[in-house]
């Protein structure tokens, strides 16, 4: 089976497995795991931040960021298809009690740019929440793995930083952007308060997410994970594949995202399949299907007969990853597999 | 003054004090105050529906029904500039753990229809929230006072059913609905599973609201009610001056709605003052100034000065509200007053 | 009927319906009601309190001071049987996501002292909640309306100000305390951070509690008002009867203590019935019954039957309760009702 | 250094790591990996229940349970020194609106019986909370690593059952229960509606608990897990090293048993130093130094120096463990440098 469902399903290479085996580890609860502290030291030092605290995913990430920039009555500005907002089972308001308030991108790509933020601070009144922060996504998921660009973050960044506001970047594929653009990692940390980080995506290792930022801020995310449930014991093992990950998963996301464009082609082939957005930037292909192929589901079936997984994510939806675990050679078959439902 | 700033400023008539005067109360927190259940009974029994609940405001009544109908990790579906969206302070996601997902009225005014609701229900999934309530609001206060048609609400509440979600109507003026429509409280109690009316808007009493609905879910109600602490003692007084409200004041809204469209007319006049939306159905005027007049507080602080009382709520944005404190000859000197501001 | 059962069933004097109807209103919501911020101001000066805010009930006002000292994750420390812990619905959990932490009174009638809180600082982990609140209740209603000593408040005081946690006082029946002491209210106001305060209970008035404490946090505790639905409009009328409640029903408190006196003296002499605690301070009487007698259910049916209402609050536990609408009469024959019960 | 510190601060023994390294692993998030849902099966057959769910920390299966239990406003029954209690944040409270109503061991040692439970179950009402839930925790963490006998547990499920309550639990160290007492795992599982259970204590694995429960109990634990951010990817690798602890380390803890008495045998012969309790059952031995001996920590301090590890817990309080790492020998070296502290 070749599987486009996710870059989340790739499993550790045998130097990442001898990696982990390696890896000294002690009781992370009690801050003695050397190489998840060696990890969240590395990791903060790449994007310029101070601090990073290592979590079961990038969920927990993103809610712990939430519940340490917000209090109850406060509110978020964030694009509506964003992770936050889709698939994180309402953690917002039902973990922190906090209000998810959704700016449409007008490009429908999950970009935004700061005038969309024009007259979105809610004013001080007794009647209104807090405004209190700014959530963007790169690459965007939903959005179709597309990059905001680091001129216009830094405009809305800038804007929040006038009004106030904290800012926090669901970067879970952050690392698809930086190959994209060669923006460094550096440059995005430096434009937000915090931001999540995953190496279970892109970078191909089994578990972790990261979240980067000022040591205090850091410091109390670690009362937050305890909170949450998701402070563990010797999770070395875990951080030594993110190690490596850095070390060789980083520059072959090119590679990633010229499988992409193998896929994208031949979805744009196909009468009734419409790629969405329909530039692809990294490697995320979204795509809908019209109503004489049946639905998204009928579509995904077929493909699986073809020995072909992808994602049926709505009615009409389809989502197509590239990642580790898929080569070009294997892209190449998919896309003609999917070029034979033209019919 | 002439105080157009909200319908929420009446004082009670004469009539209405010797009615709150000659109440018979008791202990409501014993259900024992004979004024409220008589109305809650009559109120209930208005609307079509089993039971009711007297409390303090519209916020609490909107506040219960979200809390009542929802869990934590529930969604609800409504409009972007709805009350409880805009003016109840974050509570659905602060008190109850409820997410608000927005949908915008595409004719700007509050409205929406069935189609509006298409795909809006999140998938069966780990991932995403539970969407569970729909909440409407007529009129609708930040939409500019309009009435959404009974045939497009039957239409979405159908809608609704047919997903399993409840139905609330924020209410609290649907008085000047029914006024307005001449489409009977029966009727649109009998679209909603529970119903918020406010009497200390365009009825005009001191204080209360009601929460309408099934007798278990009022019940439940009644608890909720306790937990926010608005379970008061001998409140017939205030009960009375509802009871008298609804023998008085609500064919006389009719009044209101013509003063409105003086004062609309007045705004249609001047250069540089939009009508938002053009056409006023109720009591309530909703307008734009432009930058030649300065801000919706400068406008507001000018007719001040000619001793009319505006409310800025925004930049740009002024509403001017007619009630029973204002008679229609102090809506035509208030209009004369709007018109001066010509430049 | 001779109603026993609590303080909460008073209905207002002629002269106190004449000061409600007499009274100046306006919108409270815009702070405009004359008669609600003068009692606000009065009162807070009562209490040499920087300013106060009206709300609907003494749960209300509790809650409120609850939300403005702690955020999610504190805890409070309080007394087992306190009103916060009993009867307010779970609200510090629900509404604020703090947790209790209850200490027993060694004495069994709801008093503590600074030795009983001796460890109860949590220490400073991730592991831990943040220990953030004392709150004591004076006079302490499941207690038996005992006053702990301003002494022993001054010593726990002193203990919550030197592990920096702030304090509150569940005062809802403070003025039973300050006549029955001697020591007036600005004593009682000096030794805790924010005070709930009700009229509505030996004051006599329909409705009606208050928060007092500093500008700041009264400032805030405004918005979580809105926020929990109690911001209400024309409410100078219940103030008034407040207002006319601090002039008038104050001293003769001594006489409701005296009348409770007589109900003890009584409930005293029947075998099997036991007074908790033996000494009754001021006007709440609590007693065991037991079993020759059946429930405390099927005791109050047997006075209820000789129209003298109490309260079965337990299987075994009865409360009756002195106040404005029961004389020293009625009372006398209430006592020989219970006396008639010895069987 | 001999670490007794904790039991969670053991290291994977080659064994262990060779069965982590040779795990099938997938996407757990999608239910597709192999090692995880045969040790959920296996770990659910083992108590007797239908299903199984794996979580990162002990902490979040406890709160998962409180969660799926529980709504806001709820109330828990539960020791007062129960590791939900003093080690789990408020997480209750602050992420599920639930109210912990504790009840003292009355032995000190964290045992409760079904008599302690007598009148605790909250009137239907609408001042109160609901009782739901009660926990209990077996082995007893801060009670002394204490086993509730089976028997006076069975009275409680029979008593919670009969109140409508459900049961949970907290079964961390229930394997050394079950060693202990030679009770199998079915009849612990047999009384409780929930259980969790911890591989990274005394099974030496390097993270990883599990709730375990009825078939929709749990499906419904997965969207919670989701929510607080515990669901992973390819965590099989976690999974084989649970399995592989199922297989080799429960009998051994026998060994832990016999090493935490040589310790404690040692405390009891320093005078100043008090066992608590007296009778150590398991691997934990809990003492309290006086002042001789200066604080806890000073305590602590001196051991560290002779190249033993301790945890001071509170000022006076001081915790040694047991555990796989530490053999026969290293706890008698302990118990030297234990003994040499006599003054």
């Amino acid at each position: 089976m070749i599987d486009l469902r996710s870059d989340t399903v790739t499993k550790p290479t045998p130097g990442m497995m001898a990696a982990m085996m390696a890896a000294p580890v002690g009781d992370d609860v009690f801050g003695e795991d050397p190489t998840v502290n060696a990890l969240e030291q590395r990791t903060a030092a790449m994007f310029g931040c101070e601090a990073g605290l290592f979590v079961p995913s990038g969920t927990m990430a993103n809610q712990i960021a939430v519940r340490v920039h917000c209090r109850p009555q406060d509110e978020i500005l964030l694009e509506t298809n964003s992770h936050i907002c889709l698939w994180e089972a309402g953690g917002a308001a039902a973990l922190s009690g906090v209000t998810l308030r959704t700016i449409d991108s007008a490009t429908g790509d999950g970009r935004l740019g700061a005038s969309d933020f024009t007259d979105k601070v809610r004013p001080d009144d007794m009647h209104s929440v807090r405004t209190r922060l700014v959530c963007l996504e790169v690459t965007h998921n939903r959005g179709g793995g597309t990059v905001t660009a680091p001129g216009a973050i830094n405009d809305i960044s800038r804007w929040a930083r006038q009004h106030k506001l904290a800012t926090h970047l669901d970067g879970a594929r952050i690392w698809n952007a930086i190959v994209k653009t060669g923006v460094p990692a550096k440059v995005w940390g430096g434009m937000f308060d915090t931001i999540n980080v995953c190496f279970s995506k892109g970078l191909g290792t089994p578990v972790g997410s990261m979240l980067l930022g000022p040591r205090d801020l850091i410091a109390h995310s670690r009362r937050i994970r305890k909170l949450f449930g998701g402070a563990m014991r010797q999770i070395g093992f875990l951080a030594a594949a993110c190690d490596y990950a850095l070390d060789h998963n980083i520059d072959r996301l090119a590679e990633d995202h010229a499988n992409a464009r193998i896929i994208a082609d031949a979805v744009a082939e196909v009468p009734g399949f419409t790629l969405k957005p329909h530039e692809v930037e990294t490697n995320l292909v979204w795509f809908e299907v019209d109503a004489q192929h049946g639905t998204a589901k009928d579509v995904a079936e077929r493909l699986k007969v073809s020995g072909v997984l992808v994602a049926p994510l709505g009615t009409r939806v389809i989502r197509a990853v590239t990642h580790l675990d898929v080569t070009r050679a294997q892209c190449v078959t998919a896309a003609d597999a999917i070029r034979r439902l033209a019919r």
